[in-house]
């Protein structure tokens, strides 16, 4: 039996910390689904669609990496429906942990799935995509934080934005 | 002299969670005034007043045990007014410690009084207000995280804001 | 070569903590630029015009020490435009201590910049801008956590918003 | 081309807490090989040929389950050896996890070798074999924390240590 | 009914931080056992019987308070037979934070006991009786870490061992 | 005046990553003493003497930077007497963080003496020197870890202990 992972995230926009573990992950699942979160908490910079869209071109036509949407439905349900039972999380901090310590018994209260947390290349532990996106609104570098077609969508959406206000 | 405490907090609903710190502290305390705080800086899910009846309905009639309102003032001069010099924390994570650590000595800056952390049972560990919320409203499971007329309230609630929309 | 260091902030108000923090620094820096950040995500009590003022009145005028406004502009960018290579942090609690830490990473991979963590004086660990500003809203005694000056306007302050309302 | 995983430790003795993290990486393991680490900074209490026979009553006649010796030689090449590319982890705490992450990344950096980490079953997460041991010593319950093989030689042996004394 | 609770340690020697936490806990205990551990991992400098003699030198004639060895015999037995069903601990420090936190829930399913934990005086936090005999064993001043009468014995100790050598 | 800081440890030997530490502290420092600790609680593999070469030979013969011995007397005594009033210290962890914190406000406690703490090289931060020992005794490779002539003298102090045996 093949065994399916997800790995679930807002991706806004995916970055090469992202890449290296979706790469890493693949060292010991045979297909993994990138869920990409439609809602959170705070309006993102894309859209879902723009989300999924980058996380294609970042992950290029790899064909046991599935992208898709998660959306109105908890992710143990998700889950269930793409046939994976376990979820792959990466961990930078100790306040990361903690939280993702709680959502995977959580998770694990709801449906029976395992949690597993990788450590992701030491050269991405301080690139997160809020950061990036920090940097990029001030004219900040971002090229070597983010696959080439990611880092000129963000150039192009902070542009659109400037303009627009 | 009885020995009187404080448990603060939002309780948007009271979980199991916070049902069992209740019992726990009552092996060491006389009486108990959980302090359910009207403004918080997310707006809650239910008004003051329904999550003020839903911790008497979880908490049942003890009269060791007393629910009132904390509005518009401190935290140590509403325990001045109860009669309390001790407030009890539940301690779950690291990233709670360092903040409630702060807040009890500011506390103890302001007023004559002490701050005690518990642990909480096991298997509640994972319970908190905001992702028993988010679970409900994704349709998840919540009977065995909350008493059973607040899981019922919880249920109403999100029909009722779902209605609306 | 002197040395010009940076300690950057919002300082929504500045308190006895943050003077703390600069009066330390400059046991080691010849010169210390005190950032005032314009913008940040939530929206300050005081307008940055304000929040500088106060830095000077709680800072005295001290040659070594220079107030000035960051805005629109990478923290790197602005530390090359005032000659500094060194940022000044405070660490309180373990929670700081990760994003700090990611920060300084970050800063040292835009630019030829290091940050140095220094441990706040001990009867300061307690007092934040934003508990300080909790405390002064409910009328609680704020005269031995900020600077006279200071603890006077965030008063009027706080008063001239209850006016408002 | 199946997954072979690593679970390193030195089991003096093997608790319920062990065998749940072997049961659960076998969700996703084709076959687990348990480590046990024959020397360790401090002397333990059971003979490295002890603990494996110890692992091997807990985890009975699984085909999937390979108990070996660790011996004179570095993890990295041990796992060369067997042809496992995967280490298991089980975290705790955040004191664990800050320990587990720096050797996850030397011994990234000494073998194309990948460490995930797992959450212990909750009623687990106060079971460490040092624990245990000093529980047994006092004449405390263990039988609810070990399996039986396993609790009946550790009374056992404090009995025999006792006599020698 | 009175509230009888314990404060174990090794007391090696008692410091200003143990006296601030037995002053603490007497806010909301009747009475109060202090319980010097006889035997450690570490060889401690006094022996158990000379700790005993510090503790209620420090602690002076308080009728709440009971010194006790404890020896042989785990802590929930120890309580049993001293009445106690509240254990209390200083907590000041994450690493702190989670080894108590195991303890706590160790001693709960052993037995019928609950561990509250307290935050120790600010200008307490960083002293520890490791620290303590390493300063005075270089010369440096304990005169306000210790009651005079702990402050001397200490002084006298390490001149006997000097001597010895 | 020049500022003179002192980076204090045991250096059993010195690593890449305390070469990084030194190299970055001498952007603010005019002078860093080196103080090699010539006991500790373990027993280290080198002498005090051997370490103190070692370290020489890894900074090479950079005039700011000064070897010493600490021994018999405490750091801030040592400090006063190199006319230091800064410690440098790395940051590499949260358990790091706690014990250097506690270590910086009881240094501050008996002497006038500042520490500011450091962010190491991302590629430096899995790297200390109990781990180098332990990877080097089971032969593993460590020449990327080390300056060259520490790694020499690693593998010959092995190999004669191996010798010894």
């Amino acid at each position: 039996m093949s065994k399916v992972a997800i790995y679930a995230g807002t991706f806004d926009p995916i970055t090469r910390g992202h890449q290296d573990l979706i790469a890493r992950s693949l060292t010991f699942c045979d297909r993994l689904v990138v869920a990409v979160a439609a809602n959170s908490a705070k309006t993102p910079l894309f859209s879902s669609d723009e989300r999924m869209a980058l996380v294609r071109a970042a992950v290029g036509d790899d064909p046991r990496v599935d992208v898709r949407k998660l959306e109105g439905q908890l992710l143990v349900d998700f889950a269930r429906e793409v046939g994976a039972r376990l979820l792959i999380r990466g961990l930078r901090a100790v306040s990361d942990f903690e939280y993702e310590f709680q959502m995977a018994l959580m998770n694990r209260h709801l449906a029976p799935i395992e949690t597993v947390f990788m450590v992701p290349s030491l050269d991405t532990t301080y690139i997160s995509s809020s950061i990036v996106r920090e940097v990029a609104r001030y004219g900040g570098e971002v090229d070597d934080l983010l696959h080439p077609a990611v880092a000129a969508a963000l150039k192009a959406k902070i542009a659109e934005r400037r303009a627009e206000r």
